[in-house]
This record gives C-alpha cells, structure tokens and sequence, in this order.
C-alpha cells in the first residue's frame, strides 16, 4: 500500500468513527464552506442541553456529575459531539475514541448510581490528549504515515494517563500534531492542516495545534500536551487559551512518543491546556495529589503546595495596600524579534492594568534568548534529526514543506559527543546567568520584593497564517532554564477592548486573539498559575470594573 | 618547571602549613614508621582538652560553642591539629586552610561576644571538603600537577560552600582525591596514596579518600564529598564511616570541578561525611532549611521534611508492634561479583539483628548491576576522557598506575551523539525496570508494606590494598539510577562482635572496619538517614541489648 493509500484510509477510518447524525448538516456544510470564524457555526449545531454541558470549566464539570444533575454519559455524548464538529471545522483530531469513551462514561455512571458515590475526584471528565500520548487502543502516528497501524497497548500508556484515568478522567480522542511535532504550526500528511477557529485562513499553532483548535471550540475541556519549545504555549495563545508549560519532572514523561529518543536534557514537559486557568489548577493538584512519584521515579515528590497559591492571591487582593502588592518584570522585546502590533498592545493593556492595580512593574532585559533558543536547537539537533528522518522515508511521504529545507540537506549525521557536551555545557551557564540577572533584578525593585514573574510575549506575532517563519525566543527560553510558563488570552474576539482603542483593529479584523504569557522560576507551577489569575484580575477591575468578577478575564461565548 | 618541581614544591608548601610544634614528634615519627594502625598514635599526640573537643560530634561541637564551653578558637585548633597528624600519617590533605579558619574563628568569637548570640546554626563549626570544591584562596588541583597554581577566589565557590560558610561553618582543609578522581581509591603525583588509617598497608578508597582518612582520624567532624560512582560511599566504608550520597539536585553542584565538562547525565551529587549519622543529619537539615533554590536553579525545592525521618523512627522503636515494622530488602551477591568474607559476615549480622527486632527482611534480585554500571561507565567514557588526558599532558608528568592502561591505549575520540543518546536510553530504561522491580518486590512482603530499604555491599571487598582491581557495581547503580544511599559501619576495630565470631579474624587481622550502605528510592536522603540509624538501634538492641543505647553502634575510641 502507498503512503497516499495509508493516509486516505486513515483518514476514511477517523470519518467513520463520527456518527452520522453528528456530521455536518447540509447547511452547516455550506456555512462552513464559506465562514473563517467557525466558533458559532459550532453552537448552530448543538443542542441547548449540549451547549451547557460544553461551556462549563472543568470543575462546574464534576460537580454536576457528582451531585447527579448530569450523567457522566451525557458530558461525554455532549462534548464528543462538540469534538466532531470541531474536527470537520479545524481538522483537529488525530484519533477519535468516541465509543469507548462512552462505554467507560456508561460504567461510571453505573458505580455512581451502585455506590452513590463518585469513582474518584475527576469522575467522568472528558479530556483530550495531545497525539504523543500512548493510549490503549489508539496509534500515535504523530504526524507520520509510517507509525500509523500501530496501536498502543496498556503497557504503552503513561504515569499521567494512568492517573488521571484512575481518578476517573476519560480520554475522548487524540489531537493532531505536525510532521516531526517539532513546528510551531500543526500539519502533515494524514489528517492535513489544523486551523484556527476564529480565522481558518491562519493557523492553530503548534505542536499541540489540534489540541488549541479543539479546546477553542471547546470540544473538550482540557488537553494534555508537551513542550519543548512552545508546543504547549504557541497554540494556546493562537487560539485564545491558558496553555501551562510544567517544569521538567513536575509531572512524569513517561508513555510519550519521541523523535529524540535518549535526549538528555531539555527533553520537553507535560503541558495542560484549557479554556480557563482554575481547570489547570484543578488538575494539576488532582495529579499531584495522586503522589505519582510513589510509582514512577521520572518524577519529583514535590506535592501541590497551596500555600504558594494562596500566597499570590492574598498579596494581590488586599485592597488597602497597593505599590508593589506582586512584583512583575515585563519583556516588551527580546532585542531580536520585536513583536507585532496586537502584541505590543497586549503588553500595554497588562502593564497598564497591572499598575493601576498596584502591582509593580520592571523591565526585563535578560540573557539573549536568541542565544538560548538557538543552543537549545542545537542540541535537538546533535543527532541531525535521524529519526524524523528514518520516520519520513519508511512511507515514501515527502516531507511537509515546513521540512523540505532540512529534508533535502544532506545528512550530516551526528555531532561529536564532545561538542554535545559543550552544547549542554553552554545551557548551563545560560541557566547561572538568567538565574543571576534574575536575583540581580530582584534587589533593584522599587517595594525591595523579589521578582514574581516575567511576562512576555509567547510569539512576536499575534496567530499567523502556515508557512509564516516562527521565531521562537520567545517560548524556548522557558523551556532552556527549565522554567514554568502559562500563556493567558489578553484581547480576543468580543473584547471589552474592542471599544477602547481602535490600534486593535487590525488584529480584530482577523477575529484572533492575542496572548501573552508569565513565567516563574523553576517548579513554582502554583504561582504561575496563581499570577495568571491575578493578571486577569487586574484587567477585569481595569477594564470590566462594573462587571462580575469571573476570575476569568477572556471567555468565550459558549 | 618541571612537574616534579612543580608537584615537590606543592608538597613542600602544604608541609610548610603545618606549624613546627604540631609536626610528628621524634617519638611520634619512629611509631608512625612502624605503625600500620596509626588511630592510637594520633591520640597521644594531642592534649587532653583536644582529644575532648575533636571526640565530639557536629552537635556536640556546636552546643558546645554557642554555651560558650569552647571557643570556635578553641575547636578550630584542636581539629586543625588532628588533621595536620592525619596528613603526616595518612597522606589525606590536598590544601592546608588552618590560619585563615583560625582567623575566622576569632571573628565568629567576637561576634559571639558582642551579640550574646551565634553568628548562625553551624557557628564555628570546622569542615574539610574535598578537592574538588572551590574555595577563595586555595587550590582545586583535583590530582592533577598542571592544575597547580591557580587559585580560586569568592566568585568560584559553589552554592553548597558558600551556604555552609554563612551558616556558621570554616573550612579547615581540603582533601586528597586520586588524578582524575575518577578511582576507587586515592593517588596522584602530588600527595601521593592515602592509606587507610587502621591499617596503613591499605587503600583509605577513593575518590574522596582523603575525607575517608580525615574523618576516620577525627580530624574534621563533617566533609563535603560528591559521588559519581561511590566515591563518597567506598573511603566512607573502608575507613568505618557514614557516607552519604545524596539524589542529583538535592544540592547545587555548582563550583565544584570536573573532569567531564557538560556532562548531561549521571553527573554526580552531592555527598557528605561523618563518623556519626546524626552530624549527617544535623547539616543537611539545616543546608535545606536555608532554602538554596532561592538563589540557584541547580537545586529542587525540597525542603528537609523531618516528618519522613520521625516516620521511620516511629515505626522502627514502637516495640509491641514486631513483623515487618520497617521492610529491608538484602542483597546478599548482585550476581557478578560475590563479596568476600567479611562483608558476607557484615550482611549476616545485620539481617540477623533486623529480623531479631521485628523487620522483615526480603531477598533482592533485581535487574544486573553491572549492566548498569557498564552503561554509566560507557556514558562517563563517551568524549574518550579527552579532559583528563589533557590535564595529565599539560604538565607532562605520568598517569598514575591505575590509568597507565587506559592512558596508553590510543585515543579512540569521542562517539557519535547518536551513541551517547543511546547509552541514555538504555538508562532510562534501565532505571524503568528497576522501579518496576522494586514495585513488584514491595507488591510481596509479608507485611504488605512497600520496601522502605535496600541493603547492599559498598564494595565486594573490604578495604583492600592500593592497586586492587575495583568493581563498582554495588555503589554505581545508586549513581546510575538517582537514588540516594548511605553507608554504615557494621565491625570495626573493638566490636563487640570481636568474641562472638572467629570468622571475623580474618578481617580483624588487618584492623579494618566493614561497611554496608542501604538505598533508598529517589530523593528520600531523610528516610535513608533514618534507616541508618534504625540499623543502629537493631545491632545494638542484638548484640550489646545491656549497654546504653547511643544511637550509633559503631564509634571509634575518641
């Protein structure tokens, strides 16, 4: 069979598994046909039942499980629906996983009505998981004609599968990455191009693009993703969504295809994705607590420290004390790649907000990211990327054309250890470097605190359309220090800004959102995710102060 | 200048640093000649309020201080006197720091005066460190003659010394490690061997042979060592002495130096040295409760978590609750390499003791040791030692015996990464399947309870003559997979075990200790400290049940 052939029965097969009343309707089909922004063509589609059941966050999703307003089957029919849907608009899914997701939705539902209690803390909670993720049942083609027709076993999966299996979380389908999932855009050769679903002419982002269109649409409330350079944070912030990059070890990689096998430093870490940022520390603690060190040693005992949390919340919501309450510093340019217009605004309208709630502001003037980023790219590619290559050529596909360049350069093979070494080295002292400007920073803030976080842009550019060169300072730099980073949305479609200031027009015209994200020191998770709250608080009370305190700035409309 | 210049003048200048009425009397001198067991000759040397002072463990030392009992003036002379003997004896010191910790402690006295207070939890305390780590004003030659002459300044000292520093403590010396300090035993062209101080016709072990004799000597209550491959762990048993290897990144490993540059994976850890467990646990307590991640990126934020130690100690001592109160796991011979005679005798009497007390001891296969000792030693190998040949041919002087082979053998250059990421996988690998070993194991005990612990040989030998080939496959597997161990001494010169077996003459012929170490899973350096002392309380309980109880079974006459 031809890798043409492999990839169009793959393709077929994944059609299949959407059942037919779930396919597009004929005049969602023509609407679709013709409409960039595919979000509320989506909701066309839906049931009102259906439409609630996908716009609630994560824990709305359990407790009306657990107190049984809603059955775990009906979350799991409602939000594979969403997903179908999802992936006809964005080509967004990689495997689908429908029916058994149903089946295991069925069995809980039984144990809740046979016990009267919960099976575990996430009973019943559809999540979606990025392609690399091992799954029982499931390939993991990763982009890759030739690893397609390989399903996974339960052996394959992971510690974070397991566990978040076993507090009761099903797995709902596989999202789509890129050829190599080393790109910041998302497309290869089997399920195509994922695009953005609030501008289909541009892309989702990537590796993890499937996962930002899908999430978007909220086909699935949370996705479980990767990043070694951005892959977590790049489509979040493409598609409008709080994306976290875990420190390395946080949480376990184990289970997780790779194109650099036996890399030993800087090999990626888990991402969660979501469309709100108290789902992210609803999971993350839910995992933590499950102790996944007591069986698995790729991990840190490092429990979920609420204190750290609580610590950020209480300094950034005591009204009577301002000037310094959290201390950021903001990178408003990395010195090499000066960001795009909606960005630069997205930085002003945060830096703004942050001030006029008190918070002290510094600039950031680091380390070269690009020094890093292009260390850290070398050191992926020490073994001239080998296994990409063997994986392209075992089906005859070409490379996607965001490869063709590498591609069609002759193999250089791999590079003396000794240079891998000095490679790893130059990390190293990049690392003491950062982590001293950092220190240094610190003892010049105006309140004499330390430096909480760093905000900065994810990308120079706002989403933009595939084929567009990534830089990626940006997100690699979190990823060479070993650092923990969430993106948040700052303007997107139905901004309260798109009154305010007509500079945002011209990413408005598009219907994108634009994100940014902050970044703390290494496995301080409970903090970042404790600043993105408090940074969507102070745009709410700057920007929205009459409004209702959603603890959620950005939302999309259900 | 020659390097045989260059080497005598060292030698010369470290002599030189010893003050004429500390050097070996004419008495002390025609003993020492004769002598093999040189821990008596040492005592006779020293003043009755020096033997007081230098017979007293960390804490004793630092209560002792801030009561004012002592002078930290006092404390430094009476140890800078002990290790200038040691050295005249055992050949252990690579730098001489007596006169500016003399000055220190003057300092620290003062500052006692004035405030009524101490200057910090370890004040006055004296330390000797292993070559290896930088200190303003010495030398890290690390055996090598052409590291000579360059001196370290503040800025060169790493993150654990300068901690230590501000918490009180002065480092009184630094000690010898083998060219390379890559041995399990310690010889280079400068010092020349340490022998071991029981019994001068043997190796004190390597690479931190120097700290072994030292400490065994008492000339310094607590070292700082690293382990790569045991380097802390085999002088900590040949010499009769606690030696603990940390887990990587419990401690910063900053401003220590290395011979493999860059190396990215089975870098080493931080290690330290006591004749007594409770000094082990006193500092490492108090290193992590002055929060080193704070200002350093190489460390995880783990603090010292004393209910994990308590955990243990609660369940070793609750005496109406026997069976399996804690859970060993013995490994009696790893299959490739049995251990001679003493050591099985060592491990008899421990399991014995344990199981008399009411733990449960199970038998431990687990995935070859030597396999993964290979592998760590191929990753080790993987730049051909380009650094060490370096170092050796920059000053022209010869390899030392132990590196003529390798040395002679043409350079082989380094492998290709592709082969270095392969070597990290069959590590990564390999450290899977132990875990799943250890899971399984834990899944069978009697009591139902998980393995708290595993006690293996540090070495298939007991302390044995310079020259002697060296298998590490009982220590490096703790390198190979992170986990954290800690030796402990079970005969030893005057055990109490000297009337009860004739078996063990063979071994009390030479006068020399012998050690075992028991491993814990990754990152439980405060359950292992327990374990060690629960081991303690068993053989005392066993083999002296009259005696008082003092929480340290084996203890070397003051």
């Amino acid at each position: 069979m031809t890798w043409v052939e492999v990839s169009r029965r793959k393709k077929e097969s994944l059609h299949s598994l959407i059942p037919p009343q779930w396919k597009l309707s004929a005049t969602g089909d023509a609407d679709a046909a013709t409409c960039l922004d595919v979000s509320s063509l989506v909701l066309s589609e839906l049931s009102l039942n259906e439409r609630l059941i996908t716009g609630s966050n994560v824990e709305q999703i359990l407790r009306s499980i657990s107190e049984g307003e809603m059955t775990s089957y009906e979350v799991i029919s409602a939000f594979s629906h969403r997903a179908a849907l999802a992936h006809q608009l964005t080509n967004c899914l990689s495997e689908i996983n429908f029916e058994s997701a149903s089946k295991r939705a069925r069995e809980l539902d039984a144990y809740w009505r046979l016990h009267g209690r919960t099976y575990g803390p996430l009973h019943g909670l559809p999540i979606s998981v990025m392609d690399r993720y091992s799954i029982s049942g499931l390939e993991s083609a990763c982009g890759f004609v030739s690893w397609l027709g390989n399903p996974k076993n339960a052996e394959d999966e992971g510690t974070v599968v397991r566990r978040m299996q076993s507090l009761g979380a099903i797995v709902l389908c596989k999202t789509n990455v890129p050829m190599s999932m080393m790109l910041g855009e998302t497309t290869n050769n089997i399920v195509g191009s994922t695009v953005n679903p609030f501008n289909r002419n541009y892309s989702a982002g990537g590796a993890c693009g499937g996962e930002g269109a899908l999430i978007a649409l909220k086909g699935s409330p949370l996705g479980l993703a990767t990043d070694m350079a951005g892959s977590t944070r790049i489509p979040s912030s493409f598609c409008g969504l709080y994306g976290m990059k875990l420190s390395e070890e946080r949480l376990p990689t184990d289970g997780i295809e790779s194109v650099l096998p036996g890399l030993p430093v800087g090999a990626g870490s888990v991402g969660m994705i979501s469309a709100d940022v108290k789902s992210l520390q609803h999971v993350l603690r839910l995992l933590l607590d499950s102790a996944p060190w007591n069986s698995c040693s790729d991990v840190l005992e490092i429990p979920w420290r609420q204190e750290k949390l609580d610590a950020i919340k209480k300094r950034a919501y005591i009204p009577e004390k301002l000037n310094g309450r959290l201390v950021f510093a903001l990178m408003k340019d990395d010195g090499h790649s000066t960001p795009d217009l909606p960005t630069k605004q997205a930085l002003a309208t945060v830096e703004q907000s942050l001030r006029l709630c008190g918070h002290e502001v510094v600039d950031w003037k680091p380390p070269s990211h690009k020094t890093a980023t292009e260390t850290l790219f070398k050191i992926f590619g020490s073994t001239s990327g080998k296994c990409i290559r063997e994986a392209i050529d075992a089906s005859g596909e070409p490379p996607v054309d965001q490869l063709k360049e590498w591609y069609n350069q002759a193999d250089t093979g791999s590079l003396p250890t000794e240079e891998f070494w000095k490679l790893c080295e130059e990390m190293q002292i990049y690392k003491r470097s950062y982590m001293e400007y950092w220190l240094s920073a610190s003892a010049e803030t105006v309140s004499g605190r330390s430096i909480d976080g760093v905000i900065l842009p994810v990308s120079p550019n706002a989403a933009t359309r595939e084929g567009t060169d990534r830089y990626f300072g940006y997100t690699a730099v979190a990823n060479a220090l070993d650092l923990p980073s969430c993106t948040f949305p700052v303007t997107g479609r139905g901004s309260v800004l798109d009154g305010d200031s007509t500079e945002f027009s011209v990413d408005h015209a598009q219907g994108l959102p634009v994100g940014l994200q902050v970044m703390c020191w290494r496995l301080q998770e409970e903090k970042v995710l404790a600043l993105v709250e408090a940074i969507g608080q102070s745009m709410d009370q700057t920007y929205n102060p009459g409004g209702t305190h959603t603890g959620e700035w950005f939302n999309h409309s259900q």
